[in-house]
């Protein structure tokens, strides 16, 4: 019997854009019956965060900043470019809508139910000053570059998004 | 006989220092024997653009303003870092001449002459609002993610740019 | 014996995050035991370069203005978002610390340490107007895409950073 073909995406960027960019490559992975690691790191744990979340907690105040700073959660992503205060995003969203393509919080839903494994990069996460309640329930591990290598040099397709 | 060896770029990025370095890539690949794909989506996609296009056509609001944000066509590219209102892009354009290296436009010249094949994301162009008509005659397909991967699982080197 | 695992990286981007996370997956492979070649690219060329230099020597204006704008050196490297004139590089920095994380200057010696190849990109010096001793003593190799594809079609895993 042939293995089972995979890849693995890092998703460093919180961008709207490339976040669905990586969303649209798993879930078509996945539907192939590809198995399919993303590992978010960076920027890229916004996606996968709870929301934006003010509670002080043990943060120092250094790490607080950055939480504020990296402002999580997949609903409030926005355009790499032509932003433009909100409206790049809203008018690419409304797009999306009209041509019945899935937002990025129902690529995220997608990629669970074809079972899409979400790692949260552990280094990443202490610079962020993030802790592993901040993100949603759907994160399988977390774990460093480490894991993601060993994935790496064995998937047929690894990307740095 | 030995295989020919492969090469698929995923071009999301519409800089011109980005599309350089993808056109840089894949013409040097071609030279050496591999087997290129170009896979353009999203701001990729403004490289391989007729030029910035004002017609309404069928066209709704929405779409024509993610035209007139995206504003296609190689010429037109810019920096993606120090672009200076135009000072750095026009300084690297004249360093680039001197040095006799490929413009853009001359970049895809060439990689249309040693076989390098272009591929449009369909999705990205539903989302920006773009259609056949508005790309260059040298497009040989329209596809989308599940095309890409097909030949990305069988390539020994894919990158994202 | 099985042959030694390898991989490649791109490094396109002068952004401090980019680096941090491509030196971070260097280390990491170079320890799994992994053959690891960094190819070091347009405004990732600034990660090597020995810090700014004014001088002006045989530069055209132009090569000049360029090696301003550039402005290299690993520990003048900022972050690609949230900057914020300098308090985000400044606080992520603090965390990393706190952390015991290596900064990007330790990031480079242990790469180095561990046996990690520094390819700089001939074509991409040329287009910023730097020169061979512009660059820290580290540099194994000035190439062009040619060796870098030769190297990236034998590796396991290849990232565009």
């Amino acid at each position: 019997m042939a293995e089972q073909e995979s890849m693995t995406l890092i998703l460093f960027s919180g961008d709207l854009d490339k976040a669905l960019a990586a969303f649209n490559l798993a879930n078509t992975g996945a539907a192939m019956g590809m198995r399919v690691d993303i590992f978010f790191t960076f920027w890229g744990l916004s996606v996968i965060e709870k929301g934006r979340h003010f509670d002080r907690g043990r943060k120092s105040p250094m790490q607080y900043m950055m939480g504020l700073m990296n402002g999580g959660g997949a609903t409030s992503r926005k355009l790499s470019k032509m932003n433009m205060g909100g409206v790049g995003t809203r008018t690419m969203k409304g797009l999306m809508k009209r041509f019945k393509m899935p937002s990025l919080t129902e690529g995220i839903a997608i990629a669970r139910e074809q079972g899409v494994r979400f790692i949260a990069c552990t280094t990443s996460m202490a610079i962020m000053g993030l802790e592993e309640k901040d993100f949603i329930d759907e994160v399988d591990e977390f774990a460093g570059a480490a894991t993601y290598l060993a994935l790496a040099t064995k998937a047929e397709v690894s990307l740095f998004i």
